[in-house]
């Protein structure tokens, strides 16, 4: 490589880093999966946005041909297989097992449904949809079908940890429907090339692959996962650690990922099965798990998601019936597919809508797919841009949908009701009276006679049943009617108060928690949040040294770790 | 890319990592650096070796053009880059602050040395050392002289912390030199790449790229380090953590990365500096290091250095004259520059002779340099090569050279005594004296009356000094005259043997440690080190579910960890 494409590689990686970054905290932030953020991040910077308001910086930094789009493509590759990787590894072999059939009868239901509509529908009018001039009906539908009825286990992975929910028995079910379907629909769009005789790629004729696949899952998930289980303890014993556990678990996966794509399915999937026999092993500590889940996170899976966007003109290519058409059809035909599996697999309203949207989600693997039909002269742009909507709406869908559907209104923690406002960085206040009073006193929405009453209740309240905690910390409470929502003040108080505490020590870090009236949980919830995440001096002695709010928030928030 | 590429990529990925750390581990299984190890594993396959043997297999996974080659070097540039940022993130700026002027005087003086020698060489023979017919003889002096002087500060980093003095005074001490040569090093070499005026990539005349450089390192060490400070926090406080954290690691490394390159100094530097500002900020937590530096080094680190040794043939452009000639004057003129720097700075003569080895390692900077070289025509093939083994002679002399000077008898950890010839899974002893003699009887290089001999002390100690420590652990140890080095038998006891211990509980895990009569110290190190290991009840708890001696070996390596 030339120096200014060094230049403009490490440019390109930090840019679209960083934004995704940003945008997927900030999509958090706004209950949306993160994913969404990365892919927005990359339509931002991709040609949309960036290549339309300044092209020269766009085509500078993320250029369609040449050594550093190779790169970069090259970069993301990798990055969608360890992102798989990890996904892999924390799936949980044994709920899948106990899901296998019902995954096996929701997965063919949610696959038909959207096959058939999208089938007759290419079929019959093909030029509307966009055939390219002159292409083959039969293929062009098989493919129209096929992108219709994927589903993206990446952004379904993804989203599902970002809800919280990857580990439950829901969270396993639809990714055991995700990945049957995602299978199925890869060996269906191989045998689409290989019928369109065009995949230049292909070392083995379909059946060879089908048969190779299962033939490596079952292996590796067999023999596999023994030796897997059996060189863990040996790695441990007699090379470094963790670092030779990690540099296993990355050659087993890209390997893995050679051999998939090799045989004609996607690399992602080898490193998805390997992860799956790694991680089923208890040799693998947790701390091996979180190095490699949290770096792959911060590095690999931001870059793979905001890639997606980039190379792509969103708006030129635009055709809004089109686009309305495509995304409703998806929407209907997998929505109801999954849903009459649902029922005839006898699962909860809210389970078969939260699979539904899940399964919805078409995400990187339609894009994909769509890419190599447009390469190949499948599809024209029209419906390549239509197609990538619809893979988006769709996955943004997928998050907000599943939350609704199983009222994942995810518990508050303690820390969103904290605010600078309420924070007191060194108190004033000499003993509990005047500490009570003046963390009450930040509360300015209270009239002084409310915040009279509150410090009276309070400070009764200690007299019989003291609030002190062990290790200097103490939580008087009150529940205050009239107020909406809890809010909490924090002091620290360098001289210490008495806060008749068990382990006799003075109080050096004193919340002033305030709860609805009526919300009787909502108090206990906040004073367990505390005791649990101030359980370890160190913490509690960390928190103590911050010098401002922000520093104390970050104290708070990274509790939990240690060193 | 086509798919058989991306094959091909994960493939060579998988291969070189797999090798580079294999042979990493056995090189320190050796006492030597991994990174020698690392570096030989691309040797091994290259076309020195792969490449004579299985020509086609060295062709198909490390082809040296095309796209499969640009990808991978790309992957190992950004690798070389995280490598150096992790060590700048492990630098101590206070130390090296406090050894700068040292630092610079034996930087110069150790600088002067070897490119007085080589730029007069290489001025009078030029032919002989092997300029291209044709060229300027006043650039290949200068050349040559700088490759004699470079010192190369991944290698040397990598070294130091694989002996584990990387954060020592020494450690620091001779980082603070090799920061100094290598930045004055590829001032030189820019300066004599705008001499050829062959040097395209170059933006800035070469005084813009030193003051820039300057510049942007003062710049970064204050400014940019006071915000990093005040940014993490607030990192910390609002973004996920440690994601966010991680990210905001990478994104400000490969911005730096950028800016080094793109004034004319290497992509590295940036990253270094940017590591050191990050390293600083005390808001670093130890989690978040640990994250970057166990996955960068199980993944990046092994594919740069092993990819070194890809594309180059040793043996072809091998000429033996040429080389010891080269490797004499880099030895001579560096360690005699270092020790005439270290004696007029007063440094001690252990010291002196460390800096000297640790400054002597050419590794990845010479070898970076040579291949410009080679490809700006300035010098041939066999110069090259030469180079090329000077570098890695001077880097392989480095590790135990500077291990013999300072007497670094790395301290043996008791692990290193257990041997699953005296591992007893199951004991089946009923009490203490059984448990003892089940345990001696696994030392059958003792004759029965030396067995006996030994049990009856170790029992009778027991009497009178009980081993039993808390939450179910027993150490009974006795010395033994005869015995050469320690020796210690382990068994588990399911129901339990009462040791006496101050928790009243019965021991589980009995280790039986015979250490030779005469030494004092070593019983008092291997008990010590049993006690700090198995602090934590949970990893003693992990230790007792160990199914055969490897799970107990890996137990215990592991065991300082949590989760």
């Amino acid at each position: 490589m030339q120096s200014q494409e060094i230049i403009i590689l490490f440019l390109s990686l930090a840019t679209l880093l960083f934004f995704s970054r940003l945008l997927g905290e900030i999509a958090k932030r706004y209950h949306q999966p993160a994913v969404i953020g990365e892919i927005m991040a990359g339509i931002l910077l991709g040609p949309t946005f960036l290549g339309t308001w300044l092209p020269f910086l766009e085509n500078f930094l993320f250029p369609t041909t040449g050594n550093n789009s190779l790169v970069l493509n090259s970069i993301t590759t990798i990055g969608a297989s360890l992102f798989l990787l990890i996904a892999g590894m924390e799936l949980d072999l044994a709920t899948v097992f106990r899901q296998g059939k019902t995954a096996i009868g929701i997965g063919i239901s949610g696959l038909i449904m959207p096959f058939l509509v999208g089938f007759i529908l290419a079929w019959s009018f093909p030029d509307f949809l966009g055939i390219q001039a002159g292409g083959d009906k039969r293929i062009f539908a098989l493919f129209f079908a096929t992108v219709l009825s994927i589903s993206a286990l990446p952004v379904i992975a993804k989203t599902l940890m970002d809800l919280g929910i990857y580990r439950t028995d829901t969270g396993m079910m639809i990714i055991a429907c995700a990945v049957f379907d995602d299978i199925l629909g890869w060996i269906i769009f191989a045998l689409i090339l290989s019928l369109a005789g065009k995949d230049q790629a292909a070392h083995f004729p379909i059946l060879y692959t089908i048969l190779m696949f299962f033939a490596f899952t079952i292996f590796m998930l067999t023999v596999g996962r023994y030796y897997i289980h059996k060189i863990l303890p040996w790695l441990k014993a007699h090379f470094t650690w963790p670092s030779g556990v990690l540099s296993f678990i990355l050659v087993v996966a890209l390997f893995c990922s050679a051999f998939t794509e090799w045989i004609g399915i996607h690399a992602i999937f080898g490193a998805f099965v390997a992860g799956v026999a790694i991680g089923d092993s208890h040799h693998l500590r947790e701390h091996t798990r979180t190095i490699i889940h949290e770096f792959v996170s911060s590095f690999f899976t931001p870059l793979f998601f905001g890639s997606i966007g980039l190379g792509i003109h969103f708006l030129k290519n635009f055709d809004l019936l089109l686009t309305v058409v495509i995304t409703a059809i998806a929407f209907l035909g997998k929505i109801s597919g999954c849903l009459m599996g649902g029922k005839a697999f006898k699962l909860t309203s809210s389970e078969s809508w939260a699979l539904a949207f899940a399964m919805n989600a078409r995400g990187a693997m339609a894009i994909i797919l769509a890419l190599v039909a447009l390469q190949m002269n499948l599809i024209n742009e029209t419906l390549f841009v239509s197609l990538l909507i619809m893979s988006i709406l769709t996955s943004m869908m997928s998050g907000p949908g599943m939350q609704k559907v199983l009222h994942l209104s995810k518990k508050q923690r303690f820390t969103s009701y904290l605010s600078s406002k309420h924070f007191i960085s060194s108190l004033k206040a000499n003993n509990l009276s005047q500490a009570i009073e003046e963390l009450a006193n930040t509360f300015a929405f209270f009239t002084p006679e409310e915040r009279k009453k509150i410090v009276e209740e309070s400070i009764g309240r200690e007299e019989t049943m003291p609030t002190g905690l062990e290790n200097g910390v103490a939580i008087p409470h009150v529940r205050v009617s009239g107020l909406s929502k809890p809010v909490i003040a924090v002091g620290k108080s360098e001289i210490g108060i008495d806060f008749n505490s068990p382990d006799g020590e003075l109080s050096h870090l004193i919340f002033l928690i305030l709860t609805p009236k009526h919300e009787m949980q909502s108090q206990l919830e906040i004073i367990a949040d505390i005791a649990k995440t101030l359980e370890s001096k160190e913490s509690i002695h960390r928190t103590l040294q911050s010098l401002n709010f922000t520093e104390f928030l970050a104290a708070i928030k990274t509790a939990k770790a240690n060193g």
